[in-house]
């Protein structure tokens, strides 16, 4: 049982101090890697770890294809104006050949988790030589990974897994105890700009969790334009997190005249201090017009755009 | 090329008295017959109908199982209470078993449509004996059909087919002028309560029209639940039409604490005049959560509810 650390009675100094001194104590004189996303977990991730190991922590950003639009080069960027310097691998391939075929939704976040951890990460970890790699995993993940609810990317020891027999490496998770709003409260105490700490979550298996059905390139470049039309929208709302999701299904439409069998996207918007429970987001119906405008604008084939009204539970903040 | 009358323009006492003269005239000294289905383009035409012709027209109310709840109850209450003889043929497993397997929209329009005209209406005016039809087609039908949007149900002559030579009987349209506001006018005049001639627009294959996928008893069932939620709690907004979908995507949810693929219901609302264009309903947040509640409560294995936000164009107000 791990314990939780409120945020409202997290010392954010003290505790990162406390994960600095223990991540420095672990790794010894070695050498840590991890993975940066850009996401607010493994921001936090990567200045603990720079703080605690400077040189000898190696941060690599895996360019999968299943990022958000211009990530790879703002994600980059905003770490190297922190001095932080990070390596970009170009995995796409790899990660596009993993998903091909698949619709379910768990064989599609194993092939992301499988090709991430067994293939493109682990050659990275071999190659550095580090023998530790530091994590993002945070409270809920292992919450509702316990609970059945979903199979997260990150929490092989929690389901028994020894990642130094598996992987090769031994997994640190200094957040574990925090959920997303003590995260956040740390971000902004080690300095990082509230465009990271206060950014909305965003999943492992990053747009392959938003197509429903196979996730090819072309689905998660509709998916990615959607959710750059959606993000821009509703950033102004203050929600805890905000997506587009394209539909498996296909619907009637009109386009140039004619009808079309279209494309459908969803758009969840939801009010949440924790993920744990969520409700839609009232956003202003001109908000929510002019989003399916720029959606139906911007995403080709698109007919349909939906806004989802319904509570986590019984919905879930993502939909796969 | 058919003339339209605008409603602006429409004096529904001199146009009821001009049908019912063109219906007494060409079905002369013979019979009739007619299917009602209890939405407002299919009220009128029993009305007039029924004016024109008495006795000698046969109203068949055919329940094909894809009907709202309660609806053969309602409608056949309706009419007797306004004195015309309704005639109730229960074809629901011959409904069902020619949708079986089959997905596609178009294939879905064709099987209710074949199973209606060849098989059970086919049987109802053969056994009649009548050589005419009447029947509700309106403009908006043929416009749509024309610019090849949507295939509808009633437009045998506008497809260049003979109903003589294939069905065995004359088609009379005696609303095919007209759009659905025009309709309202002579359903009001004709004395029609407003229940019937305010009535929202419900297309021709049903309910199974409303599931995305193959229409088996089940899912018409689930549909027909959400439908009775929307319909009850869209009742007060005034607006032109309200559906509830439901998708064939799987979405994550929970249900009693575990992760559980479910079923997503789809609600929509229009603001429209004559259903060519039409815009979302801004109905009210409170409204969509409690509707979203209801149908989570009341359609068993529902884990998400969402509200269509696109105009049409390029949507369109059914999904199917």
């Amino acid at each position: 049982m791990i314990q939780e650390i409120p945020a409202q009675s997290l010392d954010p100094n003290e505790f990162i101090a406390d994960r600095v001194s223990e991540i420095a104590g672990t790794v010894a004189g070695g050498t840590a890697v991890n993975a940066l996303s850009g996401g607010v977990d493994s921001s936090v991730v990567t200045m603990l770890g720079h703080r605690a190991l400077g040189h000898r922590l190696k941060t690599v950003f895996v360019e999968n294809g299943l990022m958000r639009e211009g990530e790879p080069e703002r994600v980059i960027g905003l770490f190297h104006d922190l001095g932080v310097p990070v390596e970009i691998v170009d995995a796409r391939e790899e990660f596009f050949r993993a998903l091909a075929g698949i619709s379910d939704p768990e064989e599609k976040r194993e092939a992301v988790t499988q090709t991430f951890y067994r293939h493109v990460f682990a050659r990275v970890v071999r190659e550095s030589g580090a023998r530790f790699l530091l994590q993002g995993t945070i409270l809920t993940d292992i919450d509702e990974t316990v609970a059945g609810i979903k199979r997260q990317h990150n929490v092989f020891e929690q389901l028994g897994i020894d990642p130094q027999a598996a992987f090769g490496y031994r997994i640190l998770e200094p957040l574990v105890r925090l959920r997303k709003d003590g995260v956040r409260k740390v971000g902004e105490a080690l300095g990082l700009p509230a465009e990271v700490f206060k950014r909305i979550p965003f999943p492992g298996p990053a747009l392959a969790a938003r197509v429903v059905g196979e996730a090819t390139p072309a689905r998660i470049e509709a998916v990615r334009k959607a959710t750059a039309v959606v993000e821009k929208m509703l950033a102004g709302t203050g929600a805890f997190q905000y997506l587009a999701i394209l539909h498996e299904d296909r619907m009637t439409g009109i386009q140039a005249g004619k009808r079309d069998f279209g494309l459908q996207i969803e758009v969840r918007c939801w009010d949440s201090l924790d993920a744990r429970v969520a409700k839609p987001t009232r956003v202003p119906f001109e908000i929510l017009e002019a989003i399916a405008a720029s959606i139906v604008e911007t995403v080709p084939g698109v007919v349909s755009v939906t806004y989802n009204i319904a509570t986590k539970p019984p919905s879930t903040i993502e939909a796969v």
